[in-house]
């Protein structure tokens, strides 16, 4: 990491843009996300959330070979400070997503630029680096973030995908980039979550939220 | 990292094994630290925490020069695990500082051991490593670990200091790592907050928790 300083920027000023940067994210711990905690009692948020797949990350090291896990965690824990400006766009709202690409960038601009402008570059660019799914370690970072909700939907009984009336066929194209490019074992565990959660009936049938279907019977 | 299969392992047994540690480790989402958020509307978790203090790493890599950051991160991800079964020992509870040691032995045990054998020792080591603050990784943990609850105290006025009647005094030595053995300018910043907190009356005065000294009033 290259830490120029500035010509109009003190050590302390640089310091003071740091821990104004690490304060504003704070706010990723009041972002909701829909998907519940594994034990059904509150929905996560985006900071847990985060959290949760960098210790993916280390964990699943072994299966994505030769990449830059070190690098992988990191954006991992940055990934979703987007949010904070733009919320939390939900995986199957496909409305949300015609504008997701616009609000995220410029709630980018805003919070990185935060930090002093070296470290705001860097920071960007290993969201951008997650964001486009190109690199190896990237994409071992967009595999485990459609893991980790899949393994807690599934966990609280689907909970989620009752109340989204999200379908088996929506969660098989979410994780679509751990079935087309990801490693095998690991598509093989999302094939069987979906499988066993096909059975015990947690996905929704109709696609209609449980709220709609409920008024249907 | 060795990732050698156990002769009376399958991959899909490994596997299983891991993914088991990452869902048990979903409970840390649900265990309450003492201080607030920065807009103090409400607790914060421990999965919340880990997340920050990774960030926080992260960000202030540059004031460690030579430090495995890497390393640091993948210790603060992992270093508040135990509280799943040891529960979050409050910094300034000196009562409860009596057992935390042999507390968290017992859950690092039974929730590391989770793990296939070989990634469970390495984890467990990373832990034993972050709790013995030997290492420059270690101590860049410790550091950090000191100052983000600081922050966080600081900007939601003291609430949790006040509540508990923790003084300046405590805070100091509660960041003695820091002024002993950590960056000269985390150490100024330290003492910055520390001097600001004490000029807004932020701290507790009588070191009695609030709820007692209201009753004197």
């Amino acid at each position: 990491m290259t830490t120029p300083i500035e010509p109009d920027q003190t050590p302390k000023q640089r310091l003071d843009r740091q821990i104004r940067f690490l304060l504003e994210i704070d706010k990723l711990k009041s972002i909701s996300r829909q998907n519940f905690l594994a034990d059904s009692s509150r929905r996560e948020d985006s900071a847990e959330h985060s959290w949760h797949l960098a210790v993916y990350v280390l964990i699943l090291a072994e299966y994505f070979p030769g990449v830059d896990i070190a690098r992988a965690i990191k954006m991992t824990l940055l990934h979703d400070v987007v949010e904070i400006d733009a919320g939390d766009t939900f995986a199957y709202d496909e409305v949300a997503y015609l504008d997701k690409d616009e609000r995220e960038q410029a709630a980018a601009r805003r919070i990185f630029d935060l930090l002093p402008p070296d470290q705001a570059a860097e920071m960007r660019g290993l969201w951008e680096e997650f964001e486009a799914i190109e690199t190896p370690a990237a994409l071992c970072a967009a595999v485990v973030d459609r893991i980790q909700p899949l393994a807690l939907n599934h966990a609280s009984q689907g909970r989620m995908w009752q109340e989204h009336g999200v379908t088996a066929d929506q969660v098989r194209k979410r994780n679509k980039v751990t079935f087309e490019r990801g490693p095998a074992q690991l598509a093989a565990y999302v094939d069987e979550v979906i499988a066993e959660a096909t059975r015990l009936g947690n996905f929704s049938r109709s696609g209609a939220p449980a709220t709609e279907r409920e008024k249907q019977q």
